[in-house]
């Protein structure tokens, strides 16, 4: 039997869903206006504390940079479902418009859609169909606190279901 | 007489609009949501191999660049093409609302303006005034598979127009 | 009492509206499409020159940085004033839903949100509540023209009220 909800689908794949991460700045997690629900850029953070610094092709390998990008996809997750009220929020998710994902790697690094990945898995296994999206995916020569990933995500959601 | 519609105008410049690329990843080359439709990031690709590898400045001049730039916007039409049913499904364009266009270069390097230029052209070419835009046009030091650019494209699209 | 319109608010902070900056190849400074302004990618231009060239953490410092950051988000309101009929329009801004900001830098530079704070903080004194905003902030290697900060925003505007 499929999962349905977006609860059922964490706690089949044993994730708790972390609290939204605290801005580096002078700015919002997650803003919703309408149906669309924009997150600010999200970094690989486990309780407030980077899991991930340095450039992939160096210091991390793709799996790990993966692994990475997986986080930060966590986080945006975590954003949203502040700004809809609670993890059930995020079955409003209709659409996942756009993931836009900074590597941070050298010069001579390619893989970036490899490790935007990361990323893109955790939608589709979190949020099922509605995880479906466009993607850039790019390479970043720097990132604040020297993040491995960088992510951002748009989305559209539904009007909360009337009882 | 002017042309009037895209087809018109890609005859016109001897444009036949290609297939939209195949993804390099877990995502879609364009959605539609509502009277939006967002593009994934758009290299220059032809025939499923990539025409432009390598940075702007030292492997391609600038001429070379905006080619590269015109290629990944036309893939970006054929993406959106295929979204909206057909290439006739372009006419329902109103606006481009952003365009964002990353440029592959060396550090020195300052006309990625002229490098996405090439792009900016190819929409005004093939969708006339609903191709005027919004733009970003930024330097990189990596891109997915060296791509010398890469780049996505936001439009507002009217309802298919009833018969 | 509080300043109320953004007309007072730029009046108490000694900061006259810019000319919408001209862009740099062949798109418009921003665009309006129903409820939504997109910007162009802002520099820290004055008077058609720009102000601040060169990467923050060796030719700047990141006081430096922020400034040009504050000026990019002077002349996204200004773009966007011209969009909305005069600075008065300013005050249909209900949310500025994102703000992305490229800093040039080298690959060790780290502080990338400090600098953007710089524009995100002139939202805040300009628009009041109705600046808050989500933020994308990130490194680059290169930038048009050289410059230290580039920056667009995306804002959310009521209707004209009605007389």
């Amino acid at each position: 039997m499929p999962h349905r909800t977006v609860e059922e689908r964490l706690d089949a794949l044993g994730i708790v869903l972390p609290q939204s991460p605290a801005p580096l700045g002078i700015y919002l997690p997650a803003m919703q206006v309408n149906n669309e629900v924009q997150t600010s850029g999200m970094l690989p953070m486990v309780d407030g504390v980077l899991a991930y610094t340095g450039p992939v092709g160096t210091i991390h390998d793709v799996t790990a940079a993966r692994a990475a990008a997986r986080l930060c996809a966590l986080n945006a997750m975590a954003a949203i479902a502040q700004v809809l009220g609670g993890v059930d929020g995020l079955n409003r998710i209709t659409h996942v418009l756009q993931v836009v994902g900074h590597v941070l790697c050298l010069a001579d690094f390619e893989e970036q859609p490899e490790v935007i990945n990361g990323a893109s898995e955790l939608l589709a296994e979190v949020l099922g169909e509605a995880g479906r999206h466009t993607r850039m995916a790019l390479g970043a020569s720097s990132l604040p606190r020297n993040a491995t990933v960088e992510l951002a995500l748009r989305v559209q959601v539904r009007p909360p279901s009337q009882p």
